[in-house]
């Protein structure tokens, strides 16, 4: 990985350099011991290297760059939100909770090893999180650090989160209005795609003009990327996306898709793309890979 | 609660005032929301509120104490910790872990309520436990922070408890020798009472000599309870200790009590209570607290 940002990092360039460094990062952070805990890395492993979009730690860069912040911090912390985002995953896939098998194109970790392990892997890259962010700001400004700490906390717990996967639990036995499934996914997916792009900008000290841009930015994509989700739930190829889809419907879900209908969703999620660029109009060319990751969470196919 | 430390606090006072001061933070903390997280937050409250000895808090505050530390920030780092603690027992008494129906006199959360909401009722504590600390500390020394989050987080994740589980359902069909029985426990319920006596000791500035002392101190009281508590596994009163008791012995797992007979276990959980309050032989009357809780963790009936 290179000490300094690139001066044009195309979207393709960026996707691929983030993921290769979390996954270095990863495998140097999860060596397997000698012991009988040995099955638990080899689950964490399983669950957290090679594969994934690493749009959240592809997001952390996209904005510390712009405030050309030291990029080994920069990385250690797109770690830590990673590692949030693998434990959520592994977890919400357990058999009490969505029952998945498969993710990412591989067996979920319950169905690799077993459920009581892939709660401990959850549970421990749960940990592992605040581990690599508390080392990696040891030597930052003090407040710097203790609001990521804060922030990265709440994303992930019951006002973020874990609340949003409590609501989608509810969801599949109450009919929800537009707004609660707005809200629903606002904690599920948006706090830490949010919490991403606010990671870049106390990391870059941005100013309070430039952190009210982002973080209008960070919220329009989070909704898009959801709506975009729950189109592909429905119109994704299952070997592409690398889980089983349309199990929203099957639950009796409302989604974005069921209560605005496949064109509205479409428009809604244009829009929002639309938006979230328009927030960025006081930066220059230093926001280009931010403009390209807005597009990429409407274009996807997985 | 006294902003002061009182001059000579019983442990019968200290016990209570403290189980009294944590169970009002929680409920602060875990105000229930009108929406549809009100569940996970139910669950939370069932799980952390009056229960428990609350001995980590206790020796948080024990240790604290004696260093003058302004008491609303120990409460707060006693309160996450304490945090860390009950989401373990959330997730550890799951039917996939040790299926346990009874905690604390009261159903497990995951048969009071279901087993979604208990993994995420787990994970929300877990999550908030760096929350408040994170919170607690943002005006502390940087470098005090730091090392509470990172040392929070090891003893929670791999490295520490959830290592330490892992071991144990491990132990469950494979035969484990005396040290290995040693390091399972150092990890599974030493190194969460080993960081409550940390916490204190950062907390206060403590230098080299003292830390090391209370190191010792910590990793004595460790192993002396769960030696202690593997007896209370055999010989305690269901009712009194609150849970399923024998369920070492009929899973066939190797315990203290198992590998060492109950004579020899019990003069080794005699022999470290009181090597443990050797350690604190530089300490005069401001470290009768830790001395009483070392006795207490020998003869506790639950």
């Amino acid at each position: 990985m290179s000490p300094v940002a690139p001066a044009a990092l195309s979207l393709h360039q960026a996707l691929a350099e983030v993921g290769a460094e979390i996954d270095r990062r990863f495998d140097a952070l999860l060596a397997v011991p000698d012991d009988a805990r040995a099955r638990l890395y080899q689950a964490m492993r399983h669950a957290a290297i090679g594969g994934g979009k690493r749009l959240r730690p592809l997001l952390v860069f996209a904005v510390a760059d712009m405030f050309r912040v030291n990029r080994d911090c920069t990385a250690a912390v797109a770690t830590a939100i990673e590692c949030i985002h693998v434990y959520s995953l592994i977890h919400d896939d357990l058999p009490a909770m969505d029952d998945d098998d498969t993710r990412r194109g591989k067996p979920t970790v319950h169905k690799a090893f077993d459920e009581a392990t892939a709660i401990l892997a959850g549970d421990s890259l749960h940990a592992l999180a605040f581990e690599i962010l508390g080392e990696a700001t040891a030597h930052a400004d003090p407040l710097v650090r203790a609001e990521l700490v804060v922030e990265l906390a709440r994303a992930s717990g019951a006002a973020g989160m874990a609340g949003g996967q409590m609501m989608d639990l509810v969801a599949e036995t109450t009919r929800f209005d537009l707004a609660t499934v707005t809200r629903l996914q606002a904690l599920k997916t948006g706090a830490l795609i949010a919490f991403s792009v606010e990671a870049g900008a106390i990391l870059g000290h941005a100013g309070p003009e430039a952190r009210t841009s982002l973080r209008g930015y960070a919220r329009d994509i989070g909704l898009a990327f959801q709506i975009a989700d729950d189109i592909l739930d429905v119109e994704g190829d299952e070997e592409t996306v690398g889980k089983k889809l349309g199990k929203d419907g099957d639950a009796g879900k409302e989604t974005f898709l069921s209560l605005l209908g496949l064109y509205r969703a479409r428009e809604q999620a244009r829009m929002l793309v639309e938006q979230s660029i328009a927030h960025l109009h006081a930066f220059g060319p230093e926001a280009d890979l931010l403009r390209e990751i807005a597009r990429f969470v409407l274009e996807r196919d997985r």
